[in-house]
């Protein structure tokens, strides 16, 4: 098979990366996809360093032999505490969110002051401040974790009360510092969009990676001559380590449609 | 060794079952217990019952190999959809929290009609209907999952005003069923007594499975001679397979002082 014709590869935690499959689907719509969901493992966000290495690697050796051209690592905790260490264990081209979620805050801030918010992990690594910071070491970053957010989008919290209050009591500190462009440093708080607007002030821009990281893939496969020539409609497969049927059911809230046909892997042979 | 002097194992799928050790510590104060969180894969709640099943087998392999007497699934969605299944493979003596907390609500209720809220897996098991139906058949259950409960008293969401909100959508459809006792069936649960009770109304007696568990972790023991003479300070061991250092921090909340020491074990290599 030519490389062209491989599938491009996307893994997150659980449902959270459909946000960034979905941009994948329409800025490249010839492009085979492979998403794999660990849910079994779900979420990664409170768990250590170290065993997120270990699951994201298990999770690439899998879409590895699957035949996948590229990998997006659709987890911004996988990508903020492990993507350099995969980077140097994996040949395949491998990516993340941060960069491009970084770069999308650079373009949009006027006032330098940027928010990020994020999982405990994703927010403790810092990998949004240094990412941000490499392109522009003058603009500040103010990062805040805001762990309920998951729970509550993936319980359908989205309109609720009592998310609007979790959400005043993780912003309001936030909101302090006088920010202009809010990171959504996690695939789950799209969801929560209008919440989190709402709350930090609709002057604020909130930047949510997906669109970003798409174009990225597409930039990385014309450099690297691997676009999959527009002649077939894509195939799309579906795969996770537990629980196919909450998948499909969830996939809806982050895909706009629901994932039609799952299947459920053994992610520990991997 | 006496098998007597063997420790007690408790597993649980994080630091929740710490409230089990603890009445344990309490009612068997010349036993040895070791206790294994399951932290690089909590919450058991949303997964489905066929991972439950995989990750229990692995704990117990665990626990057996430390050389315990007993073990004690002090998990409230592991003893619900995994009990029956654990018991078959194993020879070890097993015992789960939900028929001693079943047995204590029957105690109590004067009505006959009990309610029970515990995790996704634990009520769609109906294991908590069954084995009170068992006991009596014409008590009413009235079962209801309350899934952010396990975030919320993680994140130490203890006595907040959107606690309060969740816990209002939660119990008002059980509390128009006129019960008496409400089942606290999962372990996270005892922290957020003062909201649930509150929310549900002081005249309704609230169940917390893990004094109960422990009585009958006594009587079997004392029924198969088994029990520890108490002739020395029992050794406590705590493990677990993701961020001891978070467990730490968090076991305080539940067990009233803070663990010591934690050792990180791979939980794949059982």
């Amino acid at each position: 098979m030519k490389v062209s014709s491989r599938a491009i590869g996307i893994f997150d935690s659980g449902v959270g990366g459909l946000t960034v499959a979905k941009e994948v689907f329409k800025k490249l719509p010839s492009e085979n996809v492979i998403y794999f969901g660990d849910t079994a493992r779900t979420p990664y966000g409170p768990r250590s360093a170290e065993i997120v290495k270990k699951f994201s690697v298990q999770n690439i050796s899998f879409l590895s032999t699957q035949g996948v051209k590229l990998i997006v690592v659709a987890c911004n905790t996988a990508s903020a505490v492990a993507l350099d260490y995969l980077k140097r264990i994996f040949q395949l081209p491998l990516m993340g969110v941060i960069e491009p979620g970084s770069r999308a805050a650079v373009k949009v801030t006027e006032s330098g002051r940027i928010g990020v918010i994020g999982t405990a992990g994703t927010i403790r690594s810092k990998s949004y401040t240094k990412a941000i910071q490499k392109i522009d070491k003058k603009i500040k970053v103010f990062d805040y974790p805001c762990p309920l957010f998951v729970s509550l989008a993936e319980e359908g919290y989205i309109n609720k009360k009592a998310t609007y209050l979790i959400a005043q009591e993780y912003l309001t500190p936030l909101k302090k510092q006088k920010i202009d462009t809010l990171v959504l440093g996690c695939t789950h708080y799209p969801l929560l969009k209008k919440v989190i607007s709402t709350v930090i002030g609709e002057n604020v821009t909130l930047i949510d990676s997906a669109e970003e990281t798409a174009l990225e893939v597409k930039k990385i496969l014309e450099q690297k001559d691997m676009m999959n020539p527009a002649n077939s409609e894509p195939a799309y497969r579906f795969y996770v380590s537990d629980f196919p049927e909450k998948f499909i059911q969830i996939s809806e809230r982050f895909l706009g449609e629901k994932v039609k046909k799952v299947k459920k892997i053994d992610i520990n042979k991997y």
